[in-house]
């Protein structure tokens, strides 16, 4: 493994938003950085008798590493995040419901005049050799053995028009979009909106039902090794998301519908542009072969995907094979 | 093979509703029916030149062949329905955009004062041996090959309340749920609104993205081979599906989210009885493990499920195993 | 006053649905009818003590008076009823909170985990004379008089395509629209779906808020009399209301901006219908000079309404002057 | 006229974000400013022949004047901004369409494959001796006269937990709520979530549509006049406002439900303090009595006010009295 620069934040310099943040380190295009981040708790969450509503200190949630300086990178380029592994670094994940927050409960938006839900906590064991978390059950015995299957909640750039977003909001530069599809493996393409981009990822999961119902996931602190690269000149409307199998436009917007539709629009001209096909034409094969992983159903925006099987999408391949070249050159990180 | 109902509907004998409209034909509780249906253009559209805003006849559409009466099944009934085989009947599907319905166009509803997309048809050759449709682009030459997934777009009983409802409406009743998830080898579990449940089916796809994007899948006139069963005195509050693998509720509504909040809340109650485990143990668990695959989004109501992997539910099987003995009953019927 | 036809339902004939009911009386265009409708529950709320889950039987709520056939009227002619008066035929309206139904309260569809909010039901006496109801605290000494402003919540005709529609659930048929702009001095208009257009009108309020935020109005019996006119050969797309001052269009959706759009867009063509004005050049003077008077945010579909004064709308009287000229008839029914 | 401290921003000082930006003067409690805006245009659009999408410069639009540092505000007081009056400083105002901007539009989010609708420019006359302001068609020579009402389409103070947000965003900042309430004797209550509040206004409108259904109102250069006060030690959730007659909450989210929601469940808890209604009570009574003023319907997040009559609220003065007194000292300024 060659020149992997190394980044752990140091305490207090976590970072609460995407945007106002000045980079805590320079990064150049073709290079690997192993980042450490904490839970969305800030690690304040420890044992099922740590309601976060008492041990966190709001608005301080959901801290991210960053942000990082990729040198060159300008207005109208596309980031390149190649996710090369997500490790566990403590042997337990954290999960809970959380005071008007999550899926099934009143919000601050869908405001009722219903008490809240029970704070509670659960804690999982990560059992990394056998792959699991273990779900264990407050109120009773039961215990569940669920697959490990670390992915990052949150990524993103600085947002355009000089807007500071807190990192639970997930949009166009990201954020906490909480898809499970940003794991090892993954391309991430991302909008450059301001010079350096001025990436951050945090938020890590042990794994995640889709739309995170309950509005927390299993909360884990996360190594990460990524490979960062920039694709010059070509812009990229919304986050979009690459694996070796698939394409993905991610959609984040209220209601959720809007997610889907902005997911799919994207994807479809996507798909347009790589296979040449006329714009219904790209419609028409989508809605056939098109898949929609729902990311989250309880942030500030919710999150929806929009993907396709490569092996239906004639034509080149994405970003001029950015995806393959990655791919191969983190062998050299494993 | 013993004991099959055989059903196809004489020339104007299919429905447009779920209630208001008399029997086809009465069965009973362990009988096996296999069930001819036109697809949602009634087979009016045969080639690419055939517009459906030319050649259907408004409101028919999305017709069903039913409704069934059986005997014994009364409100607070379940009704289950096991597909045991969903054959094409035709060498082709057919599919199409269609003036202000579907996800990425203004509509009835999402009004708005631009101009229609163009109204267009995709003719999709189905190869049943090879198991593939092929799409057959309309403004080039590019075609792709796509898997052949038989599934039933509409699946529902009468309503409650002395409700008659277009079958393009999915509600609690089942109706237009256009989830790929209802395909040979599931369960159904449908509410009993009314004496006889007068189930009706209808919508046959040979496949279709999660979705519906542009509003239509690959649409099919199908033959159905169902097996019918009631589980008397014990009520399912939404349409529910079992698989081999996943149990799954469905919820339709408008916004999207609150059909993943419907789907969710029904499965959380589900999996809640079926394991002993408290309510908010149970949210936690479908939170980390759940799945929330997509059905419509351009229907009068939005359709979402929520499904589990019975792997990770621990505890009796649902309605005291009704799906592992119509699978095996089925088994006569291939 | 002459030629008043009076309807009173006999116990057991109220409608619960708007299609698949037959009608109760036959009236003809020009006729005057006086109707008298219970309240949404059926009048078995009677005092604070009376919780419409114990004493309501389901679905068996929000009575309609009809349906009424007109002579004459088929699909594609509009239905006008001007309201000559509405009169509560008590000394006093009921309300109440609902468990799950409400705006400010998880739903059917905004499904949650949180338990119901208290039912509670709130007495008004109304004082006919002062031209007052007055509202009176549950847990403390506080009371408010309000002004008496009678309205119909549900105004409605069959609907289209062999629909039946619970009459809580306002569409383009009308159904439970609950503004408060259903007032004497009122036309609605109402397109006709079905041969005799079957009207019913039921759930007077003797007052409302707008939106009905908690889901019931001061719920009242009435008596109300109509007077009924067809307008030949005009289609209606949408309930649309008329005053002396202003025209206004209904929408009715989820989410609540398809209310507003469907109401917008509608008032947008109409607009430009009457007066001559280009469609956008229509849309720009109506984004200036129109409002949005909410009717409710609580129902199966929400309603808003599209509301602009006359003195803006340059051109002809709409439908020809029907409101003005059923508002001279009306003299005679005061 | 005492103590008016001028403001007319220098060319190039407007600000686009909430938050980020530097204070461009110190007021203090209990003074007068007086504060010269821009249009949402920042003043490029002058004839019908200035498409907003060639004359302006993206993301340079709506721009405020400010932001204003208030001596001895800090998070958890209200700033209260009394306006004295609004006048337009020039004698017109413009509107328009703008591509994929506003409600009867597929937008940004509501994302279609629809054209935009046509980009066009209204210029209006305002003759402030008359009133009025002179809508003229574009495409036939219909004009209408409709009365001149000067609002405010944007004020806020700098966002909680380091956000920065464009100005067209509504939120519980306030920002682009674009209400038509806020208006010359209405006194404005928002949360200090900064030190020094950094307040900001602009966007006036010479009147505005409920909802601002095209997304563009009458846009207006204008001199708005504030009392500026600080209301110590008392927290507000989300922007109020308070007129001679009525109490009001603002709503920002999407869907346009939950800016309903918001809305209503903040007056009611308003309303609830005020009174010592007990909160169920207080629902009911403002169900019955309370209104829904339409914000806008075409923003980042929709805007709703929940209102209601002061002579339905029995109880102390809502801050103390502080419309009152505010309202009192303007005399001295108008």
């Amino acid at each position: 493994m060659t020149d992997l620069y190394e980044y752990a934040p140091a305490p207090g310099a976590l970072a609460y938003t995407f945007g106002g943040v000045a980079p805590v380190a320079h990064l150049r295009p073709g290079q690997a950085v192993r980042i450490a981040t904490e839970d969305c708790f800030g690690g304040r969450v420890r044992t099922v008798d740590d309601l976060p509503s008492r041990v966190c200190r709001f608005p301080y949630l959901n801290p991210v590493s960053g942000p990082f300086h990729v040198a060159g990178a300008v207005p109208g380029d596309t980031l390149a995040l190649h996710v090369v592994s997500i490790t566990p670094t403590r042997d337990h994940g954290m999960s809970s419901t959380f005071p008007h927050f999550g899926a099934l409960t009143g919000t601050h938006a869908t405001a009722t005049l219903q008490p809240a839900l029970e704070e509670r906590v659960w804690r999982y064991e990560i059992d990394a050799a056998a792959g699991t978390v273990r779900y264990a059950a407050r109120r009773s015995a039961v215990t569940v053995d669920l697959p490990l299957a670390p992915m990052l909640g949150t990524v993103g750039v600085a947002p355009a028009a000089g807007e500071a977003r807190m990192t639970i909001v997930p949009d166009t530069h990201g954020g906490n979009l909480d898809t499970p599809r940003i794991r090892p493996g993954a391309t991430v393409y991302l909008p450059v909106f301001v010079e350096g981009a001025l990436f951050a990822i945090g938020d890590g999961h042990a794994r995640q039902g889709d739309g995170e119902a309950c509005g927390v996931a299993v909360e884990a602190a996360m190594s990460t090794v990524l490979l960062v690269d920039l694709i010059k000149g070509v812009p990229t409307p919304t986050p979009r998301i690459e694996s070796d199998a698939e394409l993905m436009s991610a959609g984040s917007a209220r209601p959720l519908e809007d997610a889907y539709r902005m997911s799919q629009r994207d994807l479809v001209g996507w798909v347009g542009a790589l296979t040449g096909l006329e714009t219904l034409d790209a419609y028409q094969l989508l809605s056939q072969a098109g898949t929609a992983p729902v990311g989250n159903v309880v942030d500030a925006n919710y999150t929806m995907l929009a993907a396709v099987d490569k092996r239906f999408v004639p034509g080149g391949p994405a970003y001029d094979g950015a995806h393959a070249r990655l791919r191969a050159a983190a062998e050299a990180y494993r």
